[in-house]
C-alpha cells in the first residue's frame, strides 16, 4: 500500500468508502500560507456527489482542519484534514462480499491482501478521491500565493474540461482550442452539466447521460487539461520529469486509462519538421520578443516546463459499475451473473475533473518546491 | 534533479553524453540472484547505436560490474555498473553552446540550472538511457529467477514492438494482435530493422527510414508493449498503482509523449458494457476453469495486475534533432536559423524499445518486492 | 517539516498541542493483523498525563480509528488514528507568544518558520508524542502476531526502565542487570511511580520528584531499553543499520540528548579483547549449543541484530520548562526574566518511557518488513 | 540493503572491500558549485590507510569523477565518483570464509543474506567508508560556497578530535574545551598521530598504539565533534530533527556505539536550572547584544540549530579485529579458536574522524537544502 505522493509537498491519504472518515495529511507545506477555509470547502464541493447525473449519494463533505494552521495561516507543520462518511448505505453492497465486480479492484485486491472491505469497494472506491481534492485545494492556495510573489505573464491556474463523451465530441473552430487552453475558466466549464464548454453539445450530452443512467449503463469520456502560468524549469530529470510525474499522478485516478502530452499520439504519424515547436523569427514578430509559433509538445521539453501552457488529454473509461447483467467471478471461484446496484455516475469523468485538477496541482506543488533547490543562488557563471 | 527510481528495487543513474562514463547503481536487489554477464551485455547491446538506420555513433558499451556480485551471485549489496563514453565527437556540438535546439531540454535546462553541458545535450541526451537498460537487464534476471520459484501459467517476459511509423501502420488479421501479445518474441521483433513484426511492411519501413535520414528529417512512431506472466496483485494503491508507476516510468523516456493501458483512448467512446472485461460463463467454457473473455483493460483492475497480460501503447514523437533548418532561440535571447548536425536516429522509437522494456521491468521489480509485504503470511481469515 | 518516519512501515503524525487533535497514519501495515482496540487504548494510556508526578493536564486521550480496519482486522490500507485535544488551557501560554522559553524550540522555530503556535509549544510540545505512541501500539500488535508465526527462543517484547534520576542511581546486584534485560516486565516497571524497578529507591525517587515539583525545578534521568526476541539479520546496511535507525528514532524524542548501544561509552576505555563478545567454547558448554558468553555490544554486530537481546541507554535531560526565574530572549530581541507557568513533568523521562518503547517498536517494524526482501527464497548456494 | 542517505542531498554508495571499486553518487547537488578536485583528493586522503599506526594496506585512493561536473562546475546532475580497490590481499581472508569473526557483521550478514563476500568483510568492511568521505568532500565544498553567500558570524566548518584512548584522557584547562569547540583546526588536529590536540599526551598515545599493535590488540576511543557557523533553524521536526538525523548518520559509522549532544549523559544527573542554557541579561553584557551564557545543549533546541556551535561526543569501540586468540563460531555451527590476520588499525577512531566529519557534513547539506523550503519568502506576518 502506498498512500503518500510527493517528496517535498507530501500528501498522505486515508479512508475507506464506508469507514468512519476520509482524510489527507499534507506535510511539507511551507509556513505563511493563508488558508481560506471557505475556498477550500468550495474546491472540495466540486467533486461532491449528489449533483444531477452523478451518483445520488449525498454527503455534506464538510472539511475539518485538524492541525497545521494557526489563526488562518499555515505553520509549516503537517496540515491534516478530515471528512466524515455520513451516508453510507452499506446494505447495497452486501451481495458484493461474495462476488467480484468485473473491472473493479475487488478481485485482485482480494488475491493480494486476503481481506477487504466490500462496502462500496472500500479503499478502491472513487470515494477515496475526496482526500486528493482536499489536498489539491491546499496545493492551489499555496501555489497561487507562491506565484503571486514571482513576476509572470500569466496567473497560475489549472483547468480541465470534457472533450468527448461516447461518440459525442467537441469540434473546435479555428483557434478555439488554443483559446480554451489559455482562457477557459472553471466557471464556464461548471456551467455545463457535463463540464463540456461547447454549449451546443449540452442537450445531446444530457440526453446521453440520462439514457445511460436509465439503462444502467455508462459512458467513457476524453478530457483536456491545461496548466497556465507555470514558469520554465519545473521538473526533476531524469525520473521525476514534469511529464512523468504528471502521468503517474493522472493514471493513479480511478478509471484513467491513458494520458498524452501536447498532441501526444498524433505525433506518432508526423515528421520531425511537422512536430517540432519553433520560434517565430525576430523579423516576423511585431512585438520584437522571441516567442514560440506553436505548442504541439504541451509546454514540456526535456522533462521541464518551458513557460508555455502545459496541456494534454486523459482517457477515462466508462464507469465499470453498471446495473446491466454481467458474468462475474465469485469468491467460490465460480462464475455468476451480477447486476450492480448502488449509486453510480453514468460518466466517471465528470466528477473526476476536479480530481484531475487536484492531482495536477499537488504534483506541481511538489516539483515547484523541489525546483527551489536546483542551483546556487549566487551562480554567476553561465554558458 | 531526481535520478533514482523505485522504493525497493532502487535504480540510480548518472552520466552525461560526453562525460567520462554513464552508469547505474541498483540497490535493493536481493542476494542470491545469478548474474549472467554475457546476457547482461547482450541486453544492453540491443539499444547500442551504430546499427543500420540508427545514429552512426559507435560505442562498445562494454558493461563493467563494479560491486554487488561475488562469484557471479548477487550479494544483496548495491550493484554498480559502468560504461565508458568512448567515441564522443564533441566538436559536433560546439555550435550548440550558444543556441537552444527546438524541443530539446537545452532551453529550460539552461533556465533552471544556469549551467549545462552542451555536448550532445549532456544529461538530457538519449545516451542517458544506456544506464536504464543496464538496470533493466538486472531487473529481468532477478524477475526471471524470482518467478521461476512461483507456479505460473506463463513465463515472465516483457516485449515491445513498433506498430506504426509515420503513416505506415500494422494492420492486424483477426486474433493476430492477441497472438502477438501472448507469443511474439524479441527474436522475431529484432529480425526487423524497425522492430516491426509484420514482414510485409519491412521494405516500406526501410524506405521511409532511409528517406528521413537522407532528408535530415525524422519520424514519430507508436509502440505496443506486453508484460506476460505477472501474477495477480502487483501494484500498491492508491498512488503506486501498477499503471500509475508504469506510466511514470514510460513517460520518463526521452520522446515518449503518451501512454495508454489496454484499449486506452478507444475506451473514451464506449459504453460500460462494451468496455468491461467479463468472465466466460462456466457453462460455455470447455475447460471448466473460469477465464476472462476479453482483456480490453490491459490486465490491470483497480491499479493491480489481474494475472492477465499487461499491455498498452506508447507514443514516441519524431526525433527532435533534425538537420533541416529551424528557427531557434539562442543564448542572446535572439532567434537564429539552426541546422542540427551530429548523428541522430531517423526514428527514436526503434532504439527506445529496449529502453521501454527496461523501464517496465525495473518498475515491476520494484512493485513485486513491495508486494511481498502486503499481508501477514499466516492470515487465515478471509471474506 | 518531516513528519513521516519509516520506508515500509510508514508512520505520519500530525497535531499541535492546543489545536483540535493529534493523530497518526500508519501506511504499510500488512493486511490480516488483528487490531485489539482495548489493548491499543491501554498502550496509549501509559503516556497519558494526569498521573502522579506528571503534568496535571488531564486528557481522556480516547483513540478513534478512522480507517484501515474492517471487522477488527487490518486491511493493508492506511490506518489513521485520532485523539482530540480536550483540555487545553491556552491562557497559560499567552505570555509565551512574546518570549522564547530557554532550551525550547520556540526560538529557532520562530526563526525558521516565521510563524508559530505559541500555545503549549504547538507542534514542538511533548503532546506531539501521543501520535507516536498510537503508532507504536499498532507496531507492537503487528510484530507480536508476525513473530508468533516464526520459531523463536524468546517472545518479542520491548521494555524500558528508569536507571537514574538526578544523583539517585540503581545499583545492580551481580547478574541483576542481565536478568532485568531478559525478564523485567512492563507491569513490574509500572508498579513504580518513577518506572524504576528497584523498589528500595522508590521513597527517595518520590521525594526527589515532589521536591522538584514544589521547587518549580526538574530532573534529568537515564533510561535502559531492551528489545527481546528479535531474530538475527534485522537492519539494512550501510545507512539503515539497526542501530543507526534506532538512534535516529530515539534522538527524535523530545529531551533525549544521548544514546548508546550495549556498554556504549564504557567501551571507549577498553581494549579489543575486553570489549568483544565471544562464544563459549563447545567443550565448556553443557548444553552443547554454541552461545555467546557476553552481550557487551547490545546485540547488534555490523548493523544487524544477532538474535541476542538488543539493549542500550538513553539520556534524558531535565524538563526545560521550569518555573524558577530564568533569563530569556523575547521577540523584541531583548532579554527578560521568565518564570514558566503551565503544567509540566518534574522528570520528562518517566512519561517518555512509553514513547521510547513506541519509537523502538515502530523502527523495528519498519526494518522487519524491509528485511523480508533481502534474499531470494530459493537461494541454495551459500559460502 | 539501504545504501542511500538523505532526501535532498542524496548520497548513494557502493563497493565491497576487495571488489573492483568503491564509489558514491551524489544526487541533489545544486548546479553552480565549483568542484575543486585537488581539495577533494586531499579530503579523501585524510582517511587513507597506510599512515603510521593505521592498517598497512596502501591504496592510492585516487578519486575519479565520472559525471555531474563540466569545466569544474557542478551541473545539478548526479555527481558520481570512483576509487579503485588496488591492493587487495584477499589471501589473508581465505580462512574467514568458514569462520565468523566475533563482533563483526560476518555472522548476521550470513544469516540475513545467505551469501557474502568474505574477503575483508565485503561491504561490511571499513573500506566502505571511503565512499562516504568522497561524498563528504562534495558536501563540504557545497556548504562552504553556499554559506559564503549568507552573512554569518562564523565560517562554516566541521572538526572532530580524539578526546580519550583507552584510559588516556584529555584534561581540559578552564575554557580550553570551549576554545577547542570554537577554534581548533584540522591542521592542529592532524599534527597529532592520534588526532588528539593535547600535545603532552602524544608520547603516551603513541606508546599505547604501538603496544596494542605489537600485542595484536586494539583500543576504544572517545571523540568530540563541532560544527561551526551553522545558521539557526536547520532541522526538520518531528522526525528529521537535526540531532536525530545526525545521530542516525553517526551511528551508521562502523564501530560507533554511542552519541551524545552537548553534555549528553551528564545532563541525566542535573536539575533543570543546572542544565538549561539561558541568555546573559542585557544589563550584564558589555556588547549590548543578547547572547547565550552557556552551550550545554550542544547548539540544538527543539531539534533545530540555534546558531551556536553544534557539538557532542561519539563512542568508538576498540577495533574488533584483533590477532589475539578468540573463540568464534564457524559456518559448521561449531566454535573454534580464531586469530585474525590481515592489516587492522589499533584504534579505529583515528581514521574514523574524517568519516565522522563527512557524515556530519552530508547530513547538514541535506537538512540545509530541506530548510530552504520551510516558509514562503514573502511571509510578512509574524507572531
Amino acid at each position: 500500500m502506498s498512500s503518500t505522493i510527493g517528496s517535498h509537498f507530501k500528501v498522505t491519504t486515508f479512508g475507506e468508502s464506508h469507514g468512519p472518515a476520509c482524510g489527507a495529511v499534507v506535510d511539507g507545506l511551507p509556513a505563511g500560507v493563508i488558508i481560506d477555509q471557505a475556498k477550500l470547502q468550495k474546491y472540495v464541493d466540486r467533486r461532491r456527489p449528489g449533483q444531477k447525473h452523478t451518483t445520488s449519494r449525498k454527503e455534506a463533505d464538510f472539511v475539518e482542519i485538524l492541525s497545521g494552521v494557526y489563526k488562518g495561516i499555515s505553520l509549516g507543520t503537517p496540515l491534516a484534514m478530515l471528512v466524515r462518511n455520513r451516508e453510507a448505505r452499506s446494505q447495497d453492497y452486501q451481495e458484493l462480499a461474495s462476488v467480484y465486480r468485473p473491472c473493479h479492484g475487488d478481485y485482485p485486491w482480494q488475491l493480494k491482501y486476503g481481506w477487504r472491505d466490500p462496502r462500496g469497494g472500500g479503499r478502491a472506491s472513487g470515494r477515496e478521491t475526496v482526500s486528493r481534492v482536499m489536498a489539491g485545494a491546499i496545493a492551489e492556495q499555496f501555489l497561487e500565493q507562491y506565484f503571486a510573489t514571482i513576476e509572470s505573464e500569466h496567473r497560475f491556474g489549472v483547468v480541465a474540461w470534457l472533450e468527448s463523451l461516447g461518440s459525442l465530441c467537441v469540434k473546435y473552430a479555428p483557434d478555439e482550442f488554443e483559446d480554451y487552453l489559455e482562457h477557459l475558466t472553471r466557471e464556464e466549464i461548471d456551467a455545463s452539466i457535463a463540464r463540456c464548454p461547447q454549449r451546443k453539445l449540452e442537450p445531446l450530452l444530457e440526453e446521453a447521460l440520462s439514457e445511460a443512467q436509465s439503462n444502467g449503463n455508462s459512458w467513457g469520456a476524453r478530457v483536456v487539461f491545461a496548466v497556465r502560468g507555470l514558469p520554465p524549469g519545473i521538473g526533476e530529470p531524469v525520473f521525476a520529469k514534469l511529464n512523468s510525474r504528471l502521468a503517474e499522478a493522472i493514471i493513479s485516478i480511478p478509471s484513467a486509462k491513458g494520458v498524452e502530452f501536447g498532441q501526444g499520439f498524433q505525433l506518432c504519424s508526423l515528421r520531425g519538421d511537422q512536430a517540432n515547436d519553433c520560434w517565430i523569427p525576430s523579423s516576423d514578430d511585431s512585438a520584437g520578443q522571441p516567442r514560440l509559433a506553436t505548442n504541439r509538445q504541451g509546454g514540456i521539453w526535456g522533462g521541464l516546463s518551458t513557460g508555455a501552457t502545459i496541456w494534454g488529454r486523459v482517457a477515462f473509461k466508462p464507469t465499470p459499475s453498471i446495473s446491466l447483467p454481467q458474468t462475474a467471478l465469485n469468491t467460490e471461484q465460480k462464475t455468476q451473473t451480477i447486476s450492480i446496484k448502488g449509486r453510480h455516475d453514468p460518466c466517471t469523468a465528470i466528477r473526476a475533473l476536479p480530481v484531475l485538477e487536484a492531482m495536477l496541482t499537488i504534483t506541481i506543488a511538489d516539483l515547484v518546491l523541489a525546483g527551489e533547490l536546483s542551483r546556487m543562488e549566487q551562480l554567476t557563471i553561465s554558458n
